[in-house]
């Protein structure tokens, strides 16, 4: 029997006794029961679908003294930020949870049949949205609580009816099983099958593998590496029958900072943005890793004030022994590659310091190499001769899940040039702040072009989350008894 | 120089001298063209995409006396359908045209800022869309006007700020070319660029697959069968970047008819779904290929109505020599996979006699050969045992463009399975009528899951088809100057 040993992030240490992977058949057990379930729930009214999700945002409030310091000692992340993600988890399981009150996954359009022969004659439409069926649910690391057992994907499957197969993040293993074992008190509590929401683990990608290859599974949901995301987008799409597979992967997240701002408020923006490069030790799908500066004073300045601020950051150890290896490795690849280091200190075997370096926009441009994320507090501050040339390094870049544009508070050319590059590369452009922090909220787009998604015209955050798993359907001359039911599913 | 030649549908013969293949330059070309004239486009007003899409459709209108009969000439479509299809056409850009001006391209979702840390608080932000770039349009044999140059993808697009490069269909060369002309024309007076909308040409998969790999090209958009889709697919994803690839391939659209209402009007549907099988010679992405019916005496006289019906249908010419020999090898097929034939005649070289055959639902289910669209008038009856056995039918077919149910006008738990099992397998579902004939209209969804199109939750029919081409962007803390162009491209 293969087993996962979970371990103390601060020190390496083992963490508890091993747990056992799971089997192939366990994965099958577990796509099937889903499947099994996927009738009921997908015909559930939007009452129980929410009496559901609020169950679970309870469960994990009530739990969060077990949880929280499991959670840290699994990942280092620390109580404030985990009572915090834990806080934000609730919220949207609950927002989700009013979305399927609301009825959201059963709006519809009604399109009255036009009398008279076609193109302007049609019979009676009725447009409805379907769930897809069981989603394979793929945690993440660096977000234990809202991007793993629990989070946006898991909730905004259950709200549009699909039951979810999880695949826990080995990362921490008895968080998820301690998070899952409140799922089946909750599932159990409000009569619901045991089989809606499963979970699977392995320390490979054997098992996953396994399950989004299985015949019951309708769709993937995943957010983690793009090198993991783009295997199991590959394994989607070889199915006989491929499946849609919603991968949030890796991004730069290039910041543009214009002089005229940072002449005025350097020292201020230097600190905000060494807090988000280190935030989390900078384990964030959305840490700025591309600082673009023009080349002037103001710009000259603010790189050292940068360089000082993140100096003085302390970030704390990283999520798994693996990623604190692929950090110095990612460093080592840019150091390479011939940027100018700016910050570049001996860390310890768990927690590193924070890397900074520099190039001429003309290198980045042609050096492929520096446009991989790292992941961890680094980042790379890029010289653009003039406002063109950093549209050139945006377009570079090429997928993004955020761009940043700092001094555009006014119109011109420039500026519209910018948004536009901005909005052509990126899912989200921030005008203010910084990327870290993605707001669980309407208007969210957390997935852009290619790296940083695999399917850029949807969100793993936000309300739009939940129409990843839900596909439209024509009804035509659809009989009155089934009308009636519109607003339910059938 | 590789030359591409026309032939005539009715003769085989040669038809117009013949047409340089693109080379690889012009490919490049082209869409680098198009890529040029995406910064203007996407930031054009509504009014004026509306413009272009009604100058082309009055251009098509206008030139129509020339256009069918080369139409005719090269699909042997006959007519009375092409100048329907023209109508459509033409309906279709000035849908699109309304769309484009009333602002649907540039609606947006304001979600304000509220007060307070996270999870509750948050910024600002505004959720608009952004055209995707340059779109690889291919075009499709069967419909020459509605899914060919001025089709459904062009239209919606154009309509959606995106340049197009059409890959023209070498089942009608001069009927392209002589649209692509026109366009020029329309283009040239409205003062737009001739790059905005690029056409290429060439004989084998060569061009298309340099068309799809270029990096300007920013999606793509087929029309055609499950093998050609899938390959380019392949190269969309194969990319650096991958695109997203909007392909509407193969569907046999299921049509499931219980014993009462065949006892009740089973002549009549015999006729119509006969018409159905045969129109336009069988080459509809929604003829009907298989038939569901239960073992009892009505839908045994079903069967034999059906026969004499299909039988007395006089399809007309396929549109090229190779679906001609196509066809031939698919109902070979069939045979050898132990169906038990009904209506089997020679056809000429150009026009096949229709096709009818019967098996088990058992048999069906078991034979996985026998899942797969044959293109022209065939169909295949599958008899089921009982209901629960036709679901296990459907199961087996696994996406389709459509399904229709006939016969489930009252509720009962075998309509509800029926229902369920039919929107969980298809983009349509017909309660009366046949399924060919899709109409443009709002609550339209022409795609399903595989393998009847590769992005199930898009439609190529209808208002949403506009919605592939335009990608979410949240703009956090947007400057009041851009806020006030919203409602208008940047």
């Amino acid at each position: 029997m293969k087993t996962l040993q979970s371990i103390k992030a601060r020190t390496g240490e083992a963490f508890g006794a091993p747990l056992p992977a799971s089997t192939e058949a366990q994965v099958d057990a577990a796509a099937e029961a889903a499947a099994a379930t996927f009738g009921d729930w997908s015909a559930s009214a939007g009452s129980v679908r929410a009496a559901l999700l609020r169950g679970l945002a309870s469960a994990l409030e009530a739990d969060r003294e077990a949880l929280v310091p499991l959670a840290d000692e699994e990942t280092a992340l620390g109580p404030v930020r985990l009572n915090g993600e834990l806080d934000r988890t609730a919220f949207q399981l609950r927002r989700f949870a009013d979305m399927a009150e609301r009825g959201d996954a059963f709006k519809f359009t009604d399109d009255p049949a036009v009398a008279g022969g076609p193109p302007v004659g049609h019979p009676a439409m009725v447009r409805v949205r379907v769930p897809l069926g069981p989603v394979a649910m793929f945690s993440a690391s660096n977000f234990p609580f809202a991007f793993s057992v629990l989070g946006g994907d898991t909730a905004s499957a259950l709200a549009a009816g699909c039951p979810v197969v999880i695949k826990a993040h080995s990362g921490h293993l008895h968080l998820s099983n301690r998070v899952f074992g409140l799922i089946q008190q909750v599932l159990k509590a409000q009569g619901l099958p045991a089989g809606l929401i499963g979970m699977i683990q392995g320390g490979g990608s054997d098992v996953g593998v396994r399950l989004v290859q299985h015949p019951a599974i309708a769709a993937g949901a995943f957010t983690g590496s793009t090198r993991g995301g783009a295997a199991l987008q590959a394994v989607a799409n070889a199915r006989p029958r491929p499946i849609p597979f919603y991968g949030e992967l890796g991004s730069v997240n290039p910041v543009v900072a214009l002089p005229g701002i940072l002449a005025a408020r350097g020292a201020e923006l230097a600190a905000t943005l060494a807090g988000s490069i280190s935030l989390g030790c900078g384990q964030f799908c959305t840490s700025p890793g591309v600082i673009v500066l023009l080349k002037d004073a103001a710009s000259d300045a603010f790189v050292t004030q940068l360089q000082s601020a993140l100096a003085a950051q302390m970030p704390h150890a990283m999520l798994t022994p693996a990623m604190r290896i692929a950090f110095d490795a990612g460093v080592a690849h840019m150091i390479k590659a011939g940027v100018t280091t700016l910050l570049h200190e001996d860390g310890s075997a768990e927690a590193p310091r924070p890397f900074l370096a520099e190039v001429s926009a003309r290198e980045f441009i042609a050096k492929t190499a520096l446009h991989d994320e790292v992941f961890g507090p680094a980042s790379l501050i890029v010289r653009a001769e003039h406002v063109a040339q950093a549209l050139d390094v945006l377009r570079a870049v090429g997928g993004s899940l955020t761009v940043s544009l700092w001094g555009v508070e006014t119109e011109s050319a420039e500026a519209r040039q910018l948004v536009r590059h901005a909005t052509q590369i990126a899912g989200r452009v921030l005008f203010a702040g910084v990327p870290t922090g993605v707001a669980v909220t309407a208007a969210q787009q957390h997935g852009g072009p290619w790296p940083s998604s695999t399917q850029p015209m949807t969100t793993s955050v936000g309300d739009a989350a939940m129409d990843r798993f839900l596909r439209p359907v024509a009804l035509q001359d659809a009989p009155a008894w089934l009308l009636h039911r519109q607003g339910q599913a059938c």
